[in-house]
Order: structure tokens, then C-alpha cells, then sequence
């Protein structure tokens, strides 16, 4: 609690902007992919980046986790990331929680609900180098996204103000 | 993703509802002390328990973090926690993302701004039987707050609706 600068690092916050918008992905073409098939593995169990709230249709409360690799990196602000660096974004249904109000005496508190989908930025240099050295990665239920609807992903996050094609910032 | 039920596990969301309410924490009495004086080491590369929007007055926007104790009892859902278990509560002002809105297109995006305050439930059924077996604690620019500010933390979480006195669920 003693750094209240904030690093200005820069996480797939809201990855793949209109994939998020997009509800319904359909099977990948596992033959040219060059977006992510599989879930990278233990991601539950990752370090934590920052939270979001997306409000509107998309109604989100979620949280941005970082493996070992890309954690180390926004600890030292050391960027490129490193090849290795997987950032994970985990969105859910922002609800409203009774159990929390009824305590506070006052309708205030959100929470996550239902999961919507799970989104990954997996860093690697030669195997993405078309898409600025990140794999971008969709999946609903479990199952990828496919082909077009991963399309949009890497001309949006060159958009981000942050570094190295990353939306998010790290909260101190 | 696949698991889509919620695990009905409470972890510390809002801790210390009354604290969290009183903004300005003085000295401890570490003398007497019955709640925590120290900030528990490394607590900000624990495990991601959930994220936390409170609107209103509050304005927050945070997530509740564990040890490796804690995580694996909520993953395992292993009740009560056992001793060495420690819950982490981050907030921070619930502020709005020019930057991210800009790249949407519309004002939507909600992230974490400055940080208010830490939270802490550290489980040592020995050390805090007088209260639930957990030790509160909370902190304002590092410093933690007094035995006055602390009192209606235990009583609170009493009232939560989940497991071992802690609030938040996991999230999936």
C-alpha cells in the first residue's frame, strides 16, 4: 500500500474488443490457427493484475490474472514482455448481491456472477510474430473461438494506450 | 471454465463493514492488540478469490485475494480454514477509463483509480479465539488502524451468509 504510482503497464483488460461483444464462437480451424485452441493450463490459480467493470450491454465485473512470467514483468515494468508471459482476462455477469446488501442495510454491493467467458494473451515471439508477438485466445464453455470472430483482436489491441499491445494496468 | 456452479465459499469481500465506512485509521494499541498491526508479506502476488464493485458512497472497486492456504481450502472447499489461512481485500476508488472508453467507442469501462485501503482476516484459531479464530486487520497508506475502528469487524462477519465468518465467493 505504499506505491501509490501507478505503473503504467499496460494487460489485455478487456481483450479482443469485439470478440468480447460477440457472444457466440463457433469451432476453430486448428489446421491455420494462429489464435489459441487450448486453455492454457492452471490459470485459476494466477496472480492477480487488476479488476474491471464494464458496464452497458456488456454488463462485466472480472479480473485480469498474469502467470509467473508476465507478473514479473509488470512488477519490474520490464517491457517487451517475455516470451512465456500469459495474461489471463476472466469476465462474469456483474450482479448485484442481496447477501452483501442485507448486511450494508443498502442495495451497493456487485459481485461476480455467471461466467461469460475467459480470454488469454499467450506471448510468443516467432510462433505470433504476425500478430506483435501475441496468440490471442476466446473460449465460451470451454470451446475457441474460431478464425473470424479471433480476427478483430489484434488490430484492437494495438490500439491500447499501455505497452506492448496490453489494455490493462497494474493495480499497485 | 467448465465448472459453472458457484462454490458457496464466503471469503473477507467487504471485511470490516464499519471500517470500511471510517475512512481515517489512527495508531494501533499493539500492546492489546486482537487485530493485526502488520501487513502480511507478499500479499499482493497472492491468488485471485474474486473481484468486488461497492457503488454508492463507497465507490470501490477491488478483489479479494488468498494465500496458498486460504486458496486451497477454497478450491477444495475445506471448511473451516485452518490455521496459516489468510484473506487479502484490495481497494481502490471505482474510477472510469478514458483511455479504454476511447477504443470502445462509448463511456463503459470502470477501473481500479487510487487505492483506499487493505483488509485483512488472518486465521490463527488460537491466537483470535475470541473472535471467530480470525485476526482483522486494516490499513490506510501502510499504517493500521486503531482497537476503536477494529471492534465491528467481528461482529459483522458474523453475519455473513457463507463459510468460516468470510464473505466473498469464490469465483469459477
Amino acid at each position: 500500500m505504499k506505491h501509490f504510482t501507478f505503473f503504467v503497464v499496460a494487460v489485455a483488460a478487456i481483450a479482443c474488443l469485439a470478440a468480447f461483444i460477440v457472444p457466440l464462437p463457433g469451432h476453430a480451424d486448428r489446421a491455420t490457427a494462429t489464435y489459441l485452441t487450448e486453455i492454457p493450463q492452471g490459470y485459476r490459480g494466477w496472480k492477480w493484475i487488476s479488476s474491471a467493470h464494464e458496464a452497458g450491454n456488456l454488463n462485466s465485473l472480472g479480473a485480469v490474472l498474469a502467470n509467473d512470467i508476465a507478473f514479473k514483468a509488470l512488477q519490474e515494468g520490464k517491457y517487451p514482455f517475455p516470451d512465456g508471459a500469459v495474461i489471463a482476462a476472466l469476465h462474469y455477469k456483474h450482479v448485484r448481491s442481496d447477501e452483501n446488501n442485507k448486511v450494508f442495510g443498502q442495495a451497493q454491493s456487485f459481485v461476480p456472477g455467471p461466467p461469460t467467458n475467459v480470454q488469454f494473451m499467450v506471448k510468443d515471439s516467432t510462433k505470433y510474430a504476425a500478430t506483435g508477438g501475441w496468440g490471442f485466445g476466446h473460449f465460451q464453455n470451454g470451446k475457441p473461438a474460431d478464425a473470424l470472430f479471433m480476427k478483430p483482436c489484434f488490430p484492437c489491441h494495438q490500439k491500447a494506450g499501455g505497452t506492448d499491445l496490453v489494455f490493462t494496468h497494474y493495480a499497485p
